[in-house]
C-alpha cells in the first residue's frame, strides 16, 4: 500500500458518532482512509487541533434581487471566499423565480452569475413564487432531474408568498419528486394588518419592528404549514425558527411521528430585539425576519439544537451594506421599518461563532456542532452521500481549528467586504485555522492559498427516500389521487 | 304574602349549580321564588318531574339563503313552532350579509321576516361577509347598542369567508365593542384543493364528502382561529367542533389561559361518517359541515361537554328537505356531493336527543345537560341576566321533562313539517310534557296551547366584561392602538 | 302565605352559578326560598352588602395532638368563635387514630372533646395511622355509617405515615364504603434522606426548612398517590397542594378522566419561602408542611382555583403560639428546624383573606370564591345536600360581607387568642359584618350575638356515588375481588 | 505502507452515522482505518453482506442465583458461546450482592464463576441489595477504581429490592463516584398487595400473571426513580421498559432536559400477554417481568427505539429449562404464577431478532439497530472507547450479515441448551455469518472456530462526564453537601 496525498495526523477528528483521535487520509479529492499510522506524500500536523467536517450554510442569500426591491451586496467570488474563511465549504443560496417569469430560467440565470466564479461548492434550492403549470409539470421535474432538489416556498412578504392552493401545489409536486420543501413561516396578513395598524399610529421606528412580527404570527404558520404537510404527506422544514412557541409546535409534530424539520441560525441565538433599540440608526442592522426575540428564546432555540428537534444551523446570509445606496440606509437614516432591507450578514462568521459560543461555551457537544453545521444539512438536501461527514468516500472538504485561539468578532476580521458586522464585538474562543475543499488547502493561518476558484456547482440526491412508510388511516394520495384505504 | 301567579311543585329543579326538589314560582312572567311550599293561582304538580330552563338553541339557519344557493326549508312561524315542542324557548338565528350589501339592512330584513310570527323569543347573531368601513365603523357599532352582540365569521365557503385582514377588521370591532365573535373554522383553500383534486379523480359521491372535509383542515383553522384571537386580544367562539383534533387546539388554548370557547352539536355527538354510505342517496340527509367523524371523535366531544371544555351544545339547524326543488336532491340524486346543500335539520331533537342520550344514559348530568343547552349560551350571547337559569328574576323559561317517557324519533313525532330526520330510528328516554315562555305554556302533552305567536326579539347584553385583564407581556392594543407597555 | 321568619333584603347574593340581587328567606333555620319582594317577621338590609354561603374549612386542626408531640393551641370553644368571626360556620376538624389505638375509640374521644361546646357547625375526618383489621372492617364501616365518610392518610412523617400495602388497604375500603380519601402527599423518605444531610452539614436553621421538604418530594408522592388511586379505582383528594409540579401531576390525571381533587390554602397563594428568612425565629411562624414556596408556586394556585384544577381552600390551620412551652419556641428560640412544631393558624382569617386577595383584588370571582371556599367542601365531603349553597331547602348559613370595609389583619383583629397571626399587615378590602348559623346570627359588627353554643356535629352522606362507571380495560375490582373483564 | 492483518472488503459497513460501502482493516486485534482499496494478509468478502459492530448486551442474568431461589441454566462458557453464535461480543451480566454478604466478595466469587471460560467479553453490573456502609464506602469505590462502573438496584422484589433512603444512598455514591445506576422499576407493594388479593381469590393461573403486575405499577415506578433521580441529580437508565406508560414518564423527564436513559427487550417487542395464555402450562415460558404486555405497547416501544427515546436493546435473559428440577415447572406444572422462576432465555435470539424484526421489516434502520444493540449500550457503560462502534481504533468486534439468509427460530437452533425458545417459529430475515472478536473468528456460517476461550473481563469507564453541567435552581449537593446556590 502506498502513501496517500495528504494526511491529516493526530488531530480530534469530529468523526461521525463520536470525536476520534486518529488520521485522516485523503486520496484524490476524497477522504480514503480514517485510520492509525496512516502515510502521506503531504503531511499536515493537527495535534491539539480539532478536525471537523467543512461546514454546509444550507441557507444564505447570494448576488440576489431581495423581495423588498434591494440587492444583497455579495458576488459568488466575494461571498465564497468569505466562507471558505470561515470554515464553510459549500453553501446553498436560492435561484429565485420573480412572478411573472419561468423557474427554469431563473435557474439558468444564477448558474450565469455563479459561472466559474466560487472557492467553494454550492448547491441552489429553489425559490418559487408563481407555481404554474409549466413551473410545476415541466420546471420543477427537469429541475430535480439536474439535481436542484429542494424548493423553498414563502407564506409571508407581498412579493413571494403563495397562497395556501399554490403552496399545496408545490407541497404536492415535492411528494410526487421527493423533493424538500422549505417553508419561510410566518403569517403574512396578521404581520400586514399590525403593520399597516403600527404604521398608521405612528409606531414606525426600526426599533418597533420585532413588535409587528409578533411570535404568534410565527407560531400561527407554522403550525399552518405543518397542517399542510400533514394533508400532502410530504416532509418539510421551517426555516430560521426564531421562537419557543414555533418551537413549540415543531415538536409536537415530530413527537407524533410527523417529517417535520428545523432549522435556526446564530442571529436567534446570539443577538435580541433589544438590539433593535441600538441609536443612530444602528437597529436597522439588526432588522430581519423572523425578527430578533429575546435570551428566553436564545436559551430554548440552543436546547432544541442540542435536543435534535432543530436539524440545522444555517446563516440566512442576507447582506446589505449599512450605508450606500444599495443599503440598509437606501431610504435614509430614518426611515420606518417598513423600508429597510431585511437581512444579516453571516455566512463568514456562522461556523466560528457557532464554535466558540456553542462548542467552546459548552453548549453544544462537539458532534452536534457538527451534525447542525454540516451532518445534516447534507443528509437533508441530498447531499449526505458525498459531504458532511468524515469517512471513507466522502469528499474532503474538512477545517482544522484551533481552540486556543482567542479573537474578537470585528468587521475587520472579516473578508466579505461589508461595512457592519452585527456581531461586532463577541469574544471568540478557538478559530479556524485551515479549510480544504476536496482535499486542497483553500486558506491557512488567515492566508489565501487557493489561486482558481474550484468550487462546483453540485447536483444533489432527491433527498426524501422512495419507500417512506404510508401515514396511517385514511388519506388522500395525491401523488397517486386515490385513497390509500379505499373501500 | 299573596300567592303567585303560577307555581311549579314539587319537582326535581335542574337549579344552578344542583338539582334540587322544590318549588319555582312564576309571577308576571319571570321567576318569583325557588322555595319550599309556595303557593300560585295556579300550580302545575311537576312531582316525579324534572324541571330545566327552556332550551336556548344559539345555533340555527332559519329562513335563510345559504352560501350554496338554497334556502332553508323554514320559516320562524314553523321553526319557531317546532322548537318549542322540543323544550326551546329562545332560537339565536343568523342576520346574514350578503357580500355587496349592507349589514344594517340586512338586519331589518330579517326583522321584517320575523315580525310577530315567532312563538318562541330570538335573538339574532351577525354574519359579516362583506366588512366594508360602514359595515366596521357603523353598521356593527349601532347594532350592537341595538343589542346584536354576536357576529359570526366565516374561514370557509367562497360566499361567505373573509381573508386574515377582513377577519382581523371583524375580530377588531369585536373587541372595541366588547362583542363575542363566532368562527367557523376550517380551512378554506385545503378544503378546496383537495375537493378539486377528489371530484376530478371520479370521488364525488356524497360518501366522499368527508374526506374532503378532512381533520386537518379543521384543526388548522382552529388554531389559526385562535391565533387570531392571540393577535387581537378577544374572547372568541369556535363554532360545531367536530373531532378530537381541533378540540386538542382549543383545550390547549384554554389550559393556557385564553379565552376560548367551543360549541358542538347533537350530529357530532350521534351520528357518523359512515351514514353517509347509506344507499338511494340517503347519505344526502348526512351531509353537513364540518362533516361527520367517527366515534372516537364523538365519545371526546361528549367528554368535552363533560368537563365545560366545549360550553354550548346547539344544533346548527339548516333544514333542506330531502325531496322537493330546493332540498338535498335539487341537482339530482345521484349530485356529486359539491352539489348537495350542506345541514341538518335538528331545532326540535336537539333538547330531547341531548336529555335522553346526555342525561338518561349517564353521559352528561342533568346540571351539564342544562348549561351546555341553555345557561352557558344564554352567558355567552348576552342574555345571561334574563335567560338560562331557574333562578328569581329570570324569564320563567321552563321545560318539564317526564324521565319515564320512551319514544322512538321519527319524522312523524316533529313538527317541522321536514320530509325526514337524520336521527330516525333513535330511541328517547325521556320527553319534554311542558314548555312554558315567560310564564305561558306554549304546548303540554303534544298539544299546542298558545293562541298567538309572542316570542319577542330580545336586545342581547354586550358579552365581554369591560374590565377583562390586560394579557401579559408586550401587546399591542388593537382598540387603543398603542402598546400596553409602551417604553 | 304568611311572612318567612327572616328575610335577607336586597343584598348581592352568591347565588349557585350566577350572583343575583334578591332576597333570601329563611324559615326554621333553612333557606325557604330565594326570590323577589319576600318579606320576613325580621328583616335584614343588605343593600350594597354581598351574601355568600357560610365558610367550610374543611381541613383545620383543632385540640389535637399533633406527629411532633405539641398540642395545638385551641378548644373547640376558641376555635369555633374565632371561625365564626371570620365567616366560617362549619369546620372539619381530624379525629386522629395514634398508632397501638382504636379508631373508634379517638372518634369517641374526639366527640367527647367537642361534646357541646362549639359555635359552629362541625363534621369529622378520620386520621388512620394503624389500619389495622378491626379498624379496616369494623370501624370504618361502622363510623362511616355514622356519618364520618372522609378518610385521611399521610405519605410523610414517622408518626403518621403508612406504607404502600397499608394506604391500599385503606383506600380499598374507600372505595368499598365510598368515602373519600384524603392525602397528604410528600415523599416521606426522600425528605428524611435529605432533611439528614442537610442537619448533618449544619443547615438546620429554620431558613432552610422549605429546602429540606423539596417540591419533587410532593410531586412524586402526588403521583404516587394518583398511582394508587388508579390502581383501586376510588376518587381521590390531594391536600395542601404547595406547587406547580404538583398541580401538574394532578391536571394530567384530570385530564385523562380520573377523579381527582386537590385542596390549597391561604397560605401557599399569600406567603411565601422568603418568610423563613425573617430575623429572630420569626421564620418559625412560617413553618408548615409542605413549605411556602416562591411567588411563580403563587400564581399557579390562583390559577389552579380560578380554572377548578384546584376544588378546595382550606385553611390547614394548625395553631401554635410563639412563644410559651407548647409553641414554636418549644425547643428554644434557635430550635433546627426539625424540633419546630410544624402548622400555621388560619381558620379565622381564611375567608377574609380570600374574599379581600381573592375577590376584591380580581384573582377569583365571587362564583368561585364561594365555590372554593363552601360548596365544593361540601360536596366533596357528603354535607352537599344541606350546606354549601344559598339554596331552598339548605342550611341558612349564611355571611354578609361589607366590600368597602378596609383594615389591615394584625393579631389585635383576630379571636383565636393566639400571639401572632402570620399574616400580619396584609390589608383587608371587605370584611364579613354578619354571620348566620342555620338563621341565627352568631356575630354582627364584630359583637358576638350568640348565646349558647349550637354547633352540631354533623353526618355526611358517603360522598361517592354508587354508580360510578368501571374504568376502560382490565381491571381488578378490589371491592368484588374479581376482574371486571374475566374471561 | 504494508498490508494489514485482515481486511474485511465491499460489505455494507454500519459505520457511525452512515452505513457505507468500504473495506474495514483489522490490525493486532483492533480497527485499523476504514477506508477504500485496503489490503490484508487475510482478506474476507463482505460483498453482499452487512458489516456491524458486535452485539453488546447489557442486560443479562449469566450463572446466577435468582430472587426465586432458582439458579440460571447457564455457565459463562455455555452462554458466551451462544451469545457468539447469535452475534453478540460483550455481554454485561450482574454481580449480585446478596443481602447480609460483601459486595466486594460477590464480584471475587462471579470472577470466579467466570475465570477464563468466556468465549466472548465480559463486563459486570452491580446489583447492590444491602447498601451497608462498607458497601457504599468502601466497595463501590474501590469496583469502580477497578472498572465496575455500573450499580443496579430494584424497586421491586422482596429479596432484592432497596427502600427509598437506601435507593437514595445508593444513587448518592452513583453520583459522587459517576457511576450509571440501572433501575428495576415496578412498585413493589402495590403489585404485592394485588397479587396476595388474586391468589387468595383464585387468580393464581399463570395467565393471570401480567394482571398481577399492572401497568400502573411500572408507571408509578418510573417515576418515582426520576423522582429519585432529580433530588440526587444523576443520570439513570430504566431497565426493561415494557409500557407506553412507563414511556411517557421518561420522554417527559428528557424533554425536561433530564439525563434519563431507558431499555427495552425483544421480548417486550415482540411477545405479547396472550402468549400467557398458552395451554399445557405453556404460558410459563413467558412469565417474565414487568410482563409481557400488548401489541399498542410493543408498537410504542419500537417507536420508542427508532426516535431515541430508548437508547438500548438488550435481553434481560435469565433461562431457565422448562422441564427439570431447576426450572419453570420446578414447583409442579400447574404451579401458582407465584412460584415460578420469572425470565426468558434471551441472549442467542436478540441480534437475529432485532435485525429481522427491526432491520429487514422496516422497523429500525441499520443505524438504529446498531446504536441500541452495541454503540450506545457500550457508551452508557463506559466501554465506549474502545467498544461499539466500526472506528478506527475500536476493537474489532464485528458481525457479518447475510441479508438473504431465510430461517424460522426454533429451540434447535440455538447453542444455549435451553429446552425452548420463546421465540420458537418466528421467521428471520437475515442471520450473522461471521462474528469476530477483537479479530479473532469466534464463527463463520455455523461453525465454531475459535479453539480457546479468550473473552476477557472489562473494565469500565466511569460513564457520568465530570464535567455534567449542574441543573438550574436551588439545590443541594449531595457530593459536596451544600447548596450550589447558597447565600
Amino acid at each position: 500500500m502506498k502513501p496517500y496525498d495528504t494526511v491529516i495526523k493526530g488531530g480530534l477528528v469530529a468523526a461521525p458518532g463520536r470525536d476520534l483521535i486518529c488520521d485522516v487520509a485523503i486520496q484524490e479529492g476524497r477522504i480514503a482512509a480514517l485510520g492509525q499510522d496512516l502515510h502521506g506524500d503531504v503531511e499536515i500536523d493537527a495535534d491539539g487541533q480539532i478536525v471537523t467536517p467543512g461546514g454546509i450554510d444550507a441557507h444564505c442569500h447570494i448576488d440576489q434581487l431581495t423581495s423588498t426591491g434591494a440587492r444583497t451586496a455579495d458576488t459568488f467570488a466575494s461571498a465564497s471566499l468569505a466562507a471558505a474563511h470561515g470554515g464553510t465549504t459549500t453553501m446553498m443560496p436560492f435561484a429565485v423565480q420573480h412572478r411573472g417569469t419561468s423557474l427554469a430560467r431563473a435557474v439558468t440565470d444564477y448558474r450565469e452569475r455563479m459561472g466559474d466564479t466560487s472557492h467553494i461548492d454550492c448547491a441552489f434550492h429553489l425559490i418559487v413564487t408563481d407555481p404554474t403549470d409549466e413551473t410545476l409539470r415541466e420546471d420543477i421535474p427537469a429541475l430535480a432531474a439536474e439535481g436542484f432538489t429542494s424548493v423553498k416556498i414563502y407564506l409571508s412578504y407581498d412579493a413571494l408568498r403563495l397562497d395556501d392552493r399554490a403552496a399545496l401545489d408545490v407541497l404536492a409536486v415535492c411528494r410526487a419528486e421527493r423533493l424538500m420543501p422549505m417553508v419561510h413561516a410566518e403569517s403574512h396578513d396578521m404581520i400586514a394588518w399590525l403593520t399597516e395598524r403600527m404604521v398608521q399610529h405612528g409606531y414606525d421606528d426600526v426599533r418597533y419592528f420585532p413588535r409587528s412580527r409578533p411570535i404568534v404570527a410565527e407560531r400561527d404558520a407554522t403550525h399552518h404549514a405543518i397542517s399542510m404537510s400533514d394533508l400532502i404527506d410530504t416532509p418539510l422544514l421551517i426555516v430560521h425558527v426564531s421562537s419557543i412557541d414555533a418551537l413549540a409546535e415543531i415538536r409536537r409534530a415530530q413527537a407524533a411521528g410527523r417529517p417535520i424539520l428545523a432549522e435556526t441560525c446564530p442571529q436567534y441565538l446570539l443577538l435580541a430585539d433589544t438590539d433593535l433599540d441600538r441609536p443612530d440608526f444602528g437597529g436597522a442592522k439588526y432588522c430581519c425576519s423572523p425578527p430578533l426575540r429575546d435570551a428566553a428564546h436564545q436559551q430554548a432555540l440552543w436546547q432544541g439544537l442540542a435536543d435534535g428537534s432543530i436539524a440545522v444551523c444555517s446563516s440566512d446570509h442576507s447582506a446589505f451594506f449599512f450605508d450606500g445606496p444599495s443599503g440598509k440606509k437606501r431610504n435614509g437614516d430614518n426611515a420606518p421599518f417598513t423600508r429597510i432591507p431585511y437581512g444579516l450578514p453571516g455566512l463568514e462568521p456562522r461556523m466560528p461563532l457557532m464554535f466558540s459560543a456553542g462548542v467552546m461555551a459548552g453548549r453544544l457537544s462537539l458532534q452536534t456542532f457538527t451534525e447542525v453545521t454540516a451532518t445534516r444539512p447534507a443528509e437533508i438536501y441530498g447531499l449526505g452521500a458525498s459531504k458532511g461527514r468524515i469517512a471513507p468516500g466522502y469528499d474532503a472538504d474538512l477545517v482544522i481549528w484551533d481552540p486556543q485561539s482567542r479573537a474578537r468578532m470585528s468587521v475587520d476580521l472579516l473578508h466579505d467586504g461589508i461595512d457592519y458586522t452585527p456581531y461586532e464585538g463577541i469574544e471568540l474562543v478557538g478559530r479556524p485555522t485551515q479549510t480544504l475543499l476536496r482535499g486542497q488547502s483553500l486558506c491557512r493561518d488567515g492566508e489565501w492559498q487557493a489561486v482558481e476558484p474550484t468550487g462546483r456547482l453540485l447536483a444533489c440526491e432527491r433527498p426524501v427516500p422512495a419507500d417512506r412508510p404510508a401515514p396511517a388511516g385514511a388519506h388522500y394520495d395525491v401523488t397517486e389521487n386515490r385513497f390509500l384505504d379505499d373501500f
